[in-house]
């Protein structure tokens, strides 16, 4: 399958130009000024001293890279002044203070100046900031045909050449943070070195085939370096670092053939997507090493669920989708993109969720009174800044180019993978289709996709979530339909509540479910329902209502439930069973918190 | 209220004899055998050099203290010149190397042996190690009428007095870990000398008062220094170091009648008992600090609840019990007794809970695979070792001298508190009375209490639990007989099995219930109910029989319940309600995990 760029997209209306509008206009700002006054972008006037505050990071480049990449997509699809100057001033920096050997990295180069201790040690993130480096360029390379940094990055690459295949004088062989390998795909696709393919197939070949540096309260597991990739079968270890080799892996597999390297993401997929995510998604199980655990242990409160991760787990769907038709993959990117992936953003467009757990007890949080040391508990409420600040311009390069993950092409055929109300100028086939998608989804399941510019054929993709679809459907989970130019497929998915049960495996979830409607997952919040919400049984034969929430301005669902009678004293009682009724308000998940701290579950108990 | 000395009474028969009887002829060697392997008493050879295994700790004297507290209770019941040789040889040893000055402490005479370190750090147990040896020594001259120790630990206060007293140069006002002041009580109850009375109130009245030394980790409240302990109103910090010092109080209050004392006493009791103790009686909350947290905090996989604090929290009951008769203080020690209490110690005698978790689910517990960083989890089955080992010998002084617990006398009234079958010998208003229960509680509820040696007003706890008693009852929970000389008081106590729920703000618990029959509580094991007991959901309208249990020779009981019908791979489906039933095996909590890790709730999901 063959994929289009994002910019051939304009979305014209509905959820995802609300959000893309949002980025613009708020949230590409917040994260920035975030950034600035904690000396992010200071850094690179190259005068931090000992002493000083805000001591360069080692990591700093690859936020500094994001927020360029995320101009870059923003000015490509409307072209921005102040948004290009922020760019231009931060890439100007960066590149005037290129190494004479090519190298860069503020934290060795302003904190730790000792050029011995360069590309030393494994878990400091240069080449992983290089990635994020090499995919800021290209893209604002793309969006403005500005090539300074692309010019600086090509030249650090000949740089990590030298050091890691020509001398191999690296303290480590392979990145302790992967990214860097699908930075370079990325590279040689853009500028068709094959240089560039080698050096990521040497990067991805190399991992887990020896014992590297390591840092001394991990396995070799944490960052996939247990095993040669090919012999992976189980996702491992930090799983953003997981996400960006295993798109690596696939990106090198649709580019060389390499059948190995497939069999491996295709199992490391099915073993995500079938025992280690959750119903949002997302994927981390443990905050310990943000990391995949084991099969089935997917715990709602403890649940690491970066919002990087689902942003990961959204790039390997993409790459995924490319080695054929299978809707599990654009089914698993739609689970992500109004979920697991979207819950990290406020409605505000200011504050963000680093971690994005299936259940929030602020009563919990609060249980170590009389020791310092306390367990790991995620933030209640999003926040404006990390000291670790991947996600927010993380989220602000996806939402820009979020049309990216709508077609895809296969001999002629047009794939239709995700809907949202649009217009998209694509050549297939040497013809210059406009493809028009006219919907409100995801309010409702109704969808009109217009063809004009010649006769195509069309594959729609019918929602895993949609149950009620009566129409045709192939094994793949998609109906094919051959559109004459100017002719329209109609599209309608009924929209009905579900409620979702785990596997009884996941003992987590046991006597519990969740609830979806269309795309979205639901979540109960006691600021709907009263605090104690575990308290609350869901009545699953009670109608689940559609109300417009006008606080939050989102879909919400009434339904019923019961609370136990019971509001005396005693600590302990004999057990009546005797309940009163309560309407139960369930909000779309990734609309949470954005009233306050409050209890909220996914996963409720029924009755 | 007046206490009765444990070797005023025989137990005869039944669940104590046969657990005296265990610790008598396996438990009490089991303990020593280890504490031998593991260097515990070599220590006292006092030949241990720097790079030697086995490096005495600061905490090791209050181990062999207890041991010999534990053997001077089984000696007195029943002669044992093993047992007394044990005990012999170790006093031998410490005495010998008493200090000139009359300090001693193993670690400090043996490991760091800088003499100005003496007292310098709060939190090294100096002065618990001490109380413990004078409570050991008290029982062992009670019981063999051997005075070594007992002279050795009044040369070791003199030195304390003149420490922390006249001279004010220790390196900390109170002690960082309670249990000297209530020895100190003690000591003055054997030796009738005030000063021991004095020097427990000073350190009860100084604690809380300034800031001492604390370990870098911890609050004020984790040893209970955060108020002067008469404004203290919550329980906090440190389960076992609370429950020590609330004895201690209690002992003062008592003995001195100060009012603001019993004040603070009773405060502290009910905070535990109506909103931070387990439906097993166990107390602590968190591992942070094996300590309380806040109210209604009680999650049952992460559950403390040390063998040790549910002992203490037996004493301070015993204490309360004093100022008069309430049911709720003899109920809470029935509570532990017949569960959070002896829970800690397997069925075969030789192993150990530290902690007792009121849910374990192993699979859980294997989950930080790619970091060595792990959360703390409870052991899943009874050790026979543990490096800090204070709850063995805990419970093997416990268990010789639990008739402590059955009677106290008011004005002339026997208050008959716990039924176990027995024969005592009291003297009450200058008569001496041979008291004897025939019963197979806690088999039954049928108990026959004898009067003999003269007329007497006998008192019956009416067991809290038993909601179907149907005669008098006072609102202390007692009900009240003249009894003739000869005369016999029967008492039928009807043992339904009752489904018990905790109060909503305890939100571990919601939609759970647990089970009670009698004064044992139960639980469910995965090795009765196959894997996933979570999943099982309990039918609380389906009666509850009552069947032996061959394998662990305890009651069980035999109910019904239902698992999702879904035994699919399906991570995520439709909820569909569909279900199977299956009978559902309950065993006294007590009897968990007596045959390997097993998953184990107390609290179950209902139907």
């Amino acid at each position: 399958m063959r994929e289009f760029p994002y910019y051939n997209t304009k979305i014209t209306g509905g959820f995802w130009k609300e959000k893309q509008d949002l980025v613009r206009n708020t949230t590409i700002y917040a994260v920035y000024d975030r950034f600035k006054e904690v000396g992010r972008f200071r850094a690179y006037d190259f005068n931090w001293e000992e002493g000083m505050p805000d001591q360069p990071h080692f990591f700093w480049d690859s936020d500094t890279a994001k927020m360029i990449e995320s101009i870059a997509y923003l000015t490509k699809l409307k072209k921005s002044a102040k948004l290009e100057k922020m760019a231009d001033d931060l890439i100007k920096k960066i590149v005037s203070h290129q190494d004479e050997t090519g190298y860069f990295n503020i934290y060795y180069m302003t904190v730790d100046k000792d050029p011995s201790h360069r590309f030393a040690t494994r878990d400091r993130h240069e080449l992983y900031c290089l990635g994020h480096l090499i995919e800021a360029a290209i893209a604002y390379d793309e969006a403005t045909g500005k090539n300074a940094l692309l010019d600086f990055c090509i030249r650090f690459l000949d740089y990590v050449e030298q050091r890691f295949v020509i001398e191999k004088s690296a303290g480590f062989q392979t990145p302790g943070h992967e990214e860097i390998e699908l930075a370079l795909v990325r590279l040689y696709d853009y500028t068709g070195n094959e240089r560039f393919l080698k050096l990521a197939s040497h990067f991805v070949d190399e991992r887990g085939k020896r014992e590297e540096g390591l840092t001394p309260w991990s396995h070799e597991s944490y960052n996939q370096s247990h095993l040669p990739v090919r012999m992976q079968k189980t996702a491992e270890g930090h799983a953003v670092r997981a996400m960006y080799l295993y798109c690596a892996m696939a990106d090198l597999a649709l580019r060389t053939g390499d059948g190995e390297l497939l069999d491996a993401c295709r199992e490391l997929y099915d073993n995500i997507l079938t025992r280690r995510s959750y119903v949002t998604g997302s994927i981390g199980q443990s905050s310990c090493g943000e990391a995949f655990t084991v099969d089935y242990d997917l715990p709602n409160m403890a649940s690491y669920s970066e919002t990087c991760a689902a942003i990961g787990m959204m790039m390997f769907s993409r790459r995924m989708m490319l080695f054929g038709a299978d809707r599990k993959y654009a089914d698993t990117i739609e689970r992500l993109m109004y979920n697991g992936f979207i819950s990290g953003l406020s409605l505000s467009g200011k504050a963000f969720f680093y971690e994005n757990p299936l259940e929030i007890m602020p009563y919990f949080y609060k249980r170590n009174v009389s020791v310092e040391h306390s367990e790991h508990v995620p933030a209640t409420v999003r926040k404006e800044y990390f000291g670790c600040s991947c996600c927010p311009p993380n989220i602000t390069r996806v939402i820009p180019s979020i049309a990216s993950y709508l077609y895809t092409e296969e001999d002629g055929v047009l794939y239709v993978h995700q809907f949202m109300k649009s217009v998209s100028t694509l050549e297939i086939g040497g013809k210059n289709y406009t493809i028009t998608q006219k919907t409100a989804y995801p309010e409702n399941g109704k969808v009109q996709i217009l063809v004009s510019g010649g006769d195509l054929k069309v594959a729609v993709r019918v929602p895993g979530w949609c149950s009620e679809y009566t129409g045709g459907v192939a094994e793949n989970g998609y109906t094919y339909f051959d559109v004459p130019d100017g002719g329209t497929v109609t599209m309608d998915f009924p929209m009905k509540s579900h409620f979702i049960a785990a596997n009884p495996r996941v003992l987590h979830d046991a006597g519990k479910c969740a609830v979806m409607r269309g795309p979205f997952v639901y979540c109960m919040e006691a600021v709907d329902n009263g605090t104690g919400i575990r308290n609350l049984k869901l009545n699953t034969r009670a109608r689940l209502k559609v109300v417009k929430n006008a606080e939050l301005g989102v879909p919400a669902l009434l339904g019923k439930g019961v609370r136990p009678a019971y509001t005396g004293d005693a600590l302990y009682r004999e057990y009546s069973g005797e309940t009163v009724e309560q309407e139960v308000l369930l909000v779309p998940y990734y609309a949470f918190a954005n009233r306050g701290e409050s209890e909220m579950q996914v996963f409720i108990d029924v009755k």
